[in-house]
């Protein structure tokens, strides 16, 4: 007896696609020939120097490091130093991947959390007056969430303004800083990842940019054991290397970064299409608003979004909820200072991501705005 | 004009080889088809088991790090958790390379650096009962000196005795681990790196082995983000994930470990035989006694050892202090708690790391033990 089977294929709320190894050969056979692993080595060297090229910066002004979270750890002993007793707390807000807080822990800052803007849905100097006033904050971490742009200038003007020193975390955000580098980079350090989820991606990876190559030099010392041309530890630091393995895997997606951007932008657009089509237009975020790794829909109420996620499993359609529900909603942050957070907790649940992938079909996207339209006429 | 030149090429101090890019190919491949790059993938799996059963360890009593400052880090973790007031401090040998002290400041701990024993040149736990009576000891890390090996059973009883939570560095340990892992693995959590300059080496790399499978489920939490089958943080944390691509390097030097083994002993070999025709076998400490990546010669005292110094520069050997003269020599930590350092203050000026790698040649030997045998001569 054989029983004919309906069942589709679930669609992955994320598939990434790397460059494949014929692709790195060329560059693997390099390393064979200089014998050199790690520790900046030509690849990591050549690969720092591709991305200034492609963000615009002078020399010395990016490091590359072993991951984002390594980068931001790098970026915060760079500019802040270890946590004091005087200096104790690491501002950030709630609204974001855990790795912001982890790094802030391990340079001994405690993460207070604080509200996103709900228009944007990241923080504004602005809006910290309050908390900045606190004389117990060492550093300010603003995130751009989904990779959003974080603007340099008045994040600068907050930090010459408080003596409070600011690194941002743009995880997600290579895209942007790509498209509008004088915008978006400057003298506060900005942290990138570029692990396998992210749009631009090597595996694990991450780097640091800044325009001040000190802070720069101050990083590449946090992330090798506070040496710079001796091996005299001279500052708090982890090791937080890129390996040549992974310069690699880096240079050969410079190679193919214009291809995967075309095919990402394509997918995204087929999104929007079915969306619009939908008269769901204005519900959906993506390239180039966020970064081409992400396709989230907005929705209207918990409601709706019980109903919308009910439709997606349904039709075997995974989502994530990239951040959470609000780093205060993790188990272990939710003894961790913080302000009110009406817009995180309005925001978060809302917020869902849906699949995203260089080759997501056209069937599909078919089903993925199919089971989001079906969930908004149920929760209706 | 011209100069006949006579230059011998420099020695340099190591020379690393790992596995070349053909033998990594069919793991790239498949890292190809499963489209999973980091976060636990099949070949990062695959690596672990084979660690497993190349120790002797029961399933899921090895995890994988991003380095062995990364498995350092995880295994204070899972054991100790972060440092409290009341916990503060990380009992060290000052007889170590930085990464021990690092990754003890990033779990917030303060290093409290203690002396070594003058004939094996590691802590032993009964030298440490006036140290360990203090009630503000958090952890003490025990370091297997240029990977010898550390028994467990001493700092089991130990751990059992005082109650504090013990982490053994064995960042170079790997071979005496694999030869005699009924001795050296156990209860307490023994981190291994697998950095380049490492025999076993997979560029950037380590792991955290214990006996104790719930230890090493507490380690894999802490090196990802506090995650174990769900996106909740449970507990402090970092970013430590061994990549697929570093999987893969690991699986090829699997491999070629037999033939790589061989070819350290042979030239092992030959340092020893060339220094015993030289007199000085008693002064030469290589492998089995310590990893194959490391060839030292201990220095009657601190006259011989400039001038067998000298004598390398003078024949373009290179050479390096391992740990340099001591933790509590390392801007960083000049001001770090500690008890009294005679035997480090002794030992660690006098041991001078040699030249060594798998394919060092005849002629490199001869120079080599020709110009410490120059140098005890001048010092004479």
């Amino acid at each position: 007896m054989s029983v004919k089977s309906t069942t589709l294929a679930n669609v992955p709320v994320l598939r990434p696609l790397l460059p494949a190894a014929d692709r790195l050969l060329p560059y693997l056979r390099r390393i064979d020939d200089a014998r050199v692993y790690s520790n900046w080595g030509p690849l990591t060297s050549e690969f720092e120097q591709r991305l200034e090229q492609a963000l615009q910066l002078k020399q010395g002004c990016a490091v590359s490091a072993s991951s984002g979270t390594a980068a931001l750890v790098a970026s915060i002993l760079a500019v802040a130093g270890r946590a004091t007793p005087q200096r104790r707390l690491a501002i950030m807000p709630s609204f974001t991947f855990v790795a912001t807080a982890v790094a802030a822990e391990q340079c001994g800052y405690q993460p207070f959390l604080v509200d996103v803007d709900a228009g944007d849905w990241m923080l504004h100097p602005h809006e910290l007056a309050k908390h900045a006033a606190r004389n117990d904050v060492g550093v300010v971490i603003p995130v751009a969430p989904f990779g959003r742009a974080v603007p340099q200038a008045p994040w600068k003007s907050f930090r010459d303004r408080t003596d409070i020193p600011v690194v941002i975390d743009a995880a997600a955000g290579y895209e942007v800083l790509e498209r509008d580098p004088s915008a978006t980079l400057g003298e506060v350090p900005v942290c990138v990842s570029f692990h396998a989820t992210k749009s631009f991606a090597i595996g694990e990876g991450g780097c640091v940019l800044s325009r001040d190559a000190q802070v720069v030099r101050k990083a590449t010392r946090a992330l090798n054991f506070g040496f710079v041309e001796s091996r005299d530890s001279r500052s708090a630091s982890i090791n937080g290397k890129l390996s040549e393995y992974h310069a690699a895997v880096g240079l050969a997606e410079f190679d193919c970064w214009v291809q995967k951007k075309t095919a990402f932008a394509e997918v995204s657009t087929g999104l929007r299409q079915r969306f619009t089509a939908a008269g769901l237009a204005h519900r959906f975020v993506g390239a180039p608003d966020v970064a081409s790794c992400y396709s989230l829909f907005v929705c209207a109420d918990l409601g709706e979004a019980d109903a919308i996620q009910r439709a997606l499993a349904a039709t075997g359609v995974d989502h994530r909820f990239w951040y959470g529900l609000g780093l205060h909603r993790q188990t272990h942050l939710r003894e961790a200072a913080r302000g009110p957070l009406p817009n995180t907790d309005a925001l978060a649940p809302r917020i869902i991501g849906l699949p995203m992938a260089v080759d997501l079909s056209s069937d599909a996207m078919d089903r993925i705005v199919a089971a989001v339209k079906g969930g908004i006429a149920d929760a209706g």
